[in-house]
């Protein structure tokens, strides 16, 4: 038999009766198939625990917060398999570390570095299904670690591409769309999309998986399937052998979670600028669109663009620029959204940009920062013109 | 600086306020002494945890409940170590594996094995207080695991034991009474007692503190301090030096715990009777008072007692007797408690058994199963008894 991943979110494992719906479709599958399941914590359980710990304290230490948090998995692996036991099936739970799950990195965005598979293995070998607890992990130094934002996504592709087999990840989308449904009710789902498409859908801000798990399962050449739990309409591949793109646009992306970060009044010298990227890295902030203007000949405005949850970090660094640089006017800004167009296609066929911008003076919408990659254009805009601007981009780009 | 274990039950750290209030101590504590302090889960969370085992299934795996009960110490010294980091202190959480405590045994209720102190000594030498979860460890197969009832008092003196130091028991009551206050309210709190008494009083039910830590205590003769959490009130030491006894008797426990188990028309054969017991052996389920009577030369009647939540292994018991032996009449009955009294002094000084036989003909109270050991006599008699003989045995033995 051939060994598969399956990947339940939280909403998928919320209650004891879900639970026993998934252990029933588990038990049918585990007839013909090896099967090793990665599900999340319990519905909202994850942001229960945050909310506890912001009672024990203001800066939670992140340590600690990562081992808070590996309750919320913890449990939901040894209620699944309590059931799948009491239904009469083989199955086996494994925390984080038990399934070998090696990570490096901070603390609550730690990355997996290994797969000791051997108790996976063991287990598969014996006939049981391996439910193991997604979005954890354990370091060099022995410490429980979580591996942050679409974690358990993450588990699921990186254990299937060890285990050489795809990943099929349920939840509540029932696949891959051109441009979010919600805005636009007659937006496409896609049978297929490239690893390269959606990496860059995801790193701009679609919420369907994270970009970490694409990554992995790009370089390991991991079929990963996308599908609504509980429903029997097709879902989307994401592969590499996907069709070549005819339309130059494959989709649309709009992130909410854009924090627009400026700094006014920075000395202009390289090393200041490089410093401030260099203390953000240190608090594992990924920062995204960049740009710098100048506002005198010795002075610069810089922006950029971070998640809105590295809020704190921004803060801290605000903190340390104005003690080391008393003229600096740090300030940030959470009502802008980012928009993005993606597609493979963009590579040969030219005049997305041109076609974008005049749609957006048409529009009478104000961009601010933009980015551009061989397959992406992206802009910030402001939030009240995303659902018009979204509308107008699908009909021009027939998505 | 002197090393000192202190631990703290589940209702001292139900709440965050009440877990700054005890940070604030450790931290106060931690100025002149290297701290290691064991917690057990927050308030009612083993319940509840136990109550959505339940619902998952009727006969939960308990390698998965072991899994599931674990998470209740997790998240409190998570939320524990944040509070003291929160406060400035130097601190560092460990779950049972981390703190190096390995354990052997039925899941749900191992033994720890052997604690491999590295992790605990290398933050102790850098500084921090050390906060280690109760109740639980890791076997040889990589399982995490709990160690039964009282396991978190088992988990502060195993490690005072490694860490050749003393240990402070923090808990709802004030020390060690000769009698149940609550029964009998004159009743006076020891300041010492030895750990023999004090194991054999905790074997015949008294609450206080399992008899497994006090087992690990004396053989390891770890001085063992007992009082209530936040309370100024001298508590009760355990240890060998404990002045000899003058009365013969040092204390009465009453466990409303028990379940009186009857098997009538078992056939007169050891291996039988051998057989009931390792059955019960293999469940994890200890037997205390034990009783044969003839019913026939063929047919014998057992008796015994077990805790109350044994039922389930009890009753499997039941099941399998009377496939084998189908006239098997087996019945188990939770009316009855059980008295007990201590005293090193009963080594020397006689007469105790027959005082107290007299005095329950006086009361016109049945009892039914009787054991003795060099130190004590315990026997069952019916609940509704419980007050009036606990208050009579107090006026008659000076307690």
């Amino acid at each position: 038999m051939n060994n598969i991943v399956l990947k339940f979110g939280g909403s998928s494992v919320s209650t004891i009766a879900k639970m026993q719906n998934i252990a029933d479709l588990l038990i049918q599958r585990s007839e013909s198939e090896r099967i090793v399941v990665v599900i999340s914590a319990m519905g909202s359980t994850t942001n229960e625990l945050m909310t506890l710990a912001k009672q024990a304290s203001n800066k939670p230490s992140k340590r600690e917060m990562d081992l808070l948090l590996a309750t919320g998995e913890q449990t939901s692996i040894a209620l699944l398999t309590m059931i799948l036991k009491d239904k009469g099936a083989n199955a086996t739970s494994f925390t984080g570390f038990q399934a070998g799950i090696k990570t490096a990195g901070h603390y609550t965005k730690t990355k997996i570095v290994e797969i000791d598979d051997a108790n996976i293995h063991h287990q598969l070998d014996a006939g049981s299904i391996v439910v193991v607890a997604g979005f954890q992990g354990i370091n060099d130094a022995g410490d429980i670690t979580t591996l942050g934002r679409g974690g358990s996504d993450t588990t699921a592709v990186a254990l299937a591409a060890r285990l050489q087999c795809p990943v099929e990840i349920y939840t509540d989308v029932d696949g891959i769309y051109t441009i979010d449904p919600s805005l636009y009710p007659k937006a496409n789902k896609l049978d297929e999309i490239t690893y390269e498409e959606m990496k860059e859908l995801s790193f701009l801000g679609a919420k369907v998986m994270e970009y970490h798990s694409l990554d992995i399962g790009e370089r390991y050449a991991v079929p990963i399937y996308v599908a609504k739990t509980s429903s029997a309409s097709q879902g989307t591949w994401i592969k590499e052998s996907a069709m070549q793109a005819v339309k130059p646009v494959t989709g649309v992306s709009i992130s909410d979670q854009v924090m627009l970060v400026t700094i006014k009044y920075l000395p202009n010298d390289n090393r200041v600028v490089a410093d401030v990227f260099v203390r953000l890295a240190e608090e594992g902030v990924n920062v995204d669109m960049i740009s710098e203007s100048y506002s005198s000949k010795n002075l610069i405005h810089l922006s950029f663009t971070v998640q809105r949850d590295d809020e704190e970090a921004i803060t801290n660094l605000f903190q340390e620029l104005t003690s080391s640089y008393p003229d600096v006017q740090p300030s940030y800004e959470t009502t802008m959204v980012k928009v993005s167009v993606v597609g493979t296609g963009m590579r040969t066929q030219s005049g997305v940009a041109a076609t974008l911008f005049k749609l957006l003076a048409e529009l009478d919408v104000a961009f601010r920062l933009v980015t551009t990659s061989e397959i992406s254009i992206s802009f910030t805009i402001p939030a009240q013109d995303k659902e018009r601007v979204a509308l107008a981009m699908a009909n021009r780009f027939e998505l």
